[in-house]
């Protein structure tokens, strides 16, 4: 059977993995044609630099099958050229301080995608797992500013909600939850409300469903079926063109690295992040997503709940292309 | 005539300044046992530690007129020694970042202040130039209990309100503002209100009245009795062991540094702090307290008002003096 993605534009909005070739591989195979590679959480800006050229050697060693895309075009090219596309995000704005003008260097760097917060308040707003969310700070309003100027994808995944709103309205251009999933589906900190949703919708951002097993209603257990219907829903609420895939895949770490997402050097106690039985090991995937390539069977589950396959390939991929060569050319 | 501070501890709770011997001598000269001064508004870790080396270059240089003091008895073995001692405080919390084990580092080189925030949020708080105050974030709370443990004083300068209350609160130790004045004196973002006040004093802290023209009544033209009536008033509201004087004096700076100090690297444009007239210069110190030594014009006015001595030598350096010994030993 050929595979229905080869001739689509394929893009998972974000994942966190412990890179190496299988990886690639899997996804390149799985007709995958782009996907956003989160580069820290609570890094520095030094530390953050480091990053950056540990995957300068990456675009070296794995030469034969990514590409580094810094816009819409590279990744068009990079599915040309049969290889996976890699765009650089922070999953939070730890790396540029309370300097603003670090934003311009990291873009000059490649990197299209900041989360204001993680979790955690920051200089900029406030985090979903704060009591208290302060909105969009005087920084978070000059930093906004900067992102909107040089083209950079404002992420409010793991942002509060009065955070998100400030942001969405403040903001001349879309944003983006590039890895969240609706309230409605399953009740996390994580997760978005129907409000924001609209408003996100509204001023024509995007957001990347996720797979992460706290997102989803009955966590590792999340039928498909519950998902496409999930999908459907949103469809009805937000519009075809706000929803794409941010799958949150978390591939070949140790469980240490989970508890250091959790709790970076924030805190000198253990957070549980949102185990409600306090495990410090990686919650298990759903059996239909284990793995980049199952995106699959996230098509198929579409199929199966009717949606015309025009739809599906828009929430697999063309929404976010429409949306980075909106936001970053 | 004698100094009367000959045989008293005098304690400026705060100063912001270019130090150099001149600076230094009219301290000794003015009879001032001791200084708090500020080592970094904005800068980041590394620029932080460089600060410090600074400062070990200054404690070798003025060796015959200055001392490092870490804790009370430093202060004391100083005065006998006739020197003048210095503790280091920070104006911000982003030399920490998001990292809490950095506390441990900077209190370990003699750092023994740190303030929450600086008009801005910061990654623990509210800051007072918010519109909107998130109190006490996750990472504050952390900090707090962090800084209660290894004694470094909780300074609430320049937080916002809800931040004020959180952290009086959550602390298990007194906390101070080193340099503010009340807001019945003179209403500015900076200064403080009644309930905060008393919330401070219930929990065994010191404020630092400062002498700054923006927190002060008609600002450069502030009149000394004005001044040492609103003493008056604010030991009769909170009682006398509660109150000392933090100057926040400024001096020797180029005008661009009170520019440096509002914007830091926050924002591309320009913001002119409380300024009404969009200055970008230094504001003009009232002409009974231009230079550390007019310490001796406050005593007189307190005199004058008709405060007893013994209450005055509490405000001008015993008050701080028992808070440093309560928090750091």
């Amino acid at each position: 059977m050929q595979n229905p993605f080869k001739n689509e534009i394929i893009i998972d909005g974000l994942q966190y993995c412990n890179w190496n070739r299988h990886l690639f591989e899997d996804l390149l195979n799985g007709g995958i044609t782009a996907v956003q590679v989160t580069l820290i959480y609570w890094e520095n800006t030094k530390e953050t630099f480091e990053k950056i050229n540990e995957w300068e050697k990456n675009f070296i060693k794995y030469k034969d099958i990514i590409s580094f895309a810094q816009n819409s075009n590279d990744v068009l090219n990079s599915k040309k050229n049969n290889k996976l596309a890699i765009l650089f995000g922070f999953q939070n704005s730890a790396p540029i301080g309370n300097d603003i003008y670090l934003l311009e260097k990291f873009f000059s760097k490649g990197v299209r995608f900041m989360q204001l917060t993680y979790n955690n308040q920051t200089f900029l707003g406030g985090g979903c797992f704060e009591s208290h969310d302060s909105g969009l700070s005087r920084f978070g309003h000059a930093v906004v500013e900067e992102m909107n100027r040089l083209g950079m994808v404002i992420d409010l995944s793991h942002a509060g909600k009065k955070t998100c709103i400030d942001a969405i309205n403040y903001s001349t251009k879309p944003v983006s939850f590039t890895h969240a999933n609706p309230l409605f589906f399953h009740n996390s900190k994580r997760n978005i409300d129907d409000l924001v949703l609209k408003n996100l919708a509204t001023k024509g951002g995007v957001i990347g469903l996720s797979l992460y097993p706290f997102h989803l209603k009955n966590n590792s257990k999340c039928k498909l079926e519950d998902f496409c219907n999930m999908i459907i829903k949103l469809v009805n609420m937000i519009g075809i063109d706000h929803v794409g895939i941010g799958s949150d895949l978390c591939k070949n770490w140790d469980d240490e690295v989970v508890m250091w997402m959790r709790n970076g050097k924030w805190t000198k106690k253990l957070d549980y992040g949102e185990s409600k039985n306090n495990s410090i090991s990686w919650p298990k995937q759903p059996n239909w997503f284990t793995k980049g390539s199952d995106f699959i069977n996230i098509y198929e589950g579409l199929k199966k709940v009717g949606m015309r396959e025009s739809e599906i390939f828009k929430i697999l991929g063309k929404n976010w292309l429409r949306f980075y060569k909106e936001i970053f050319g």
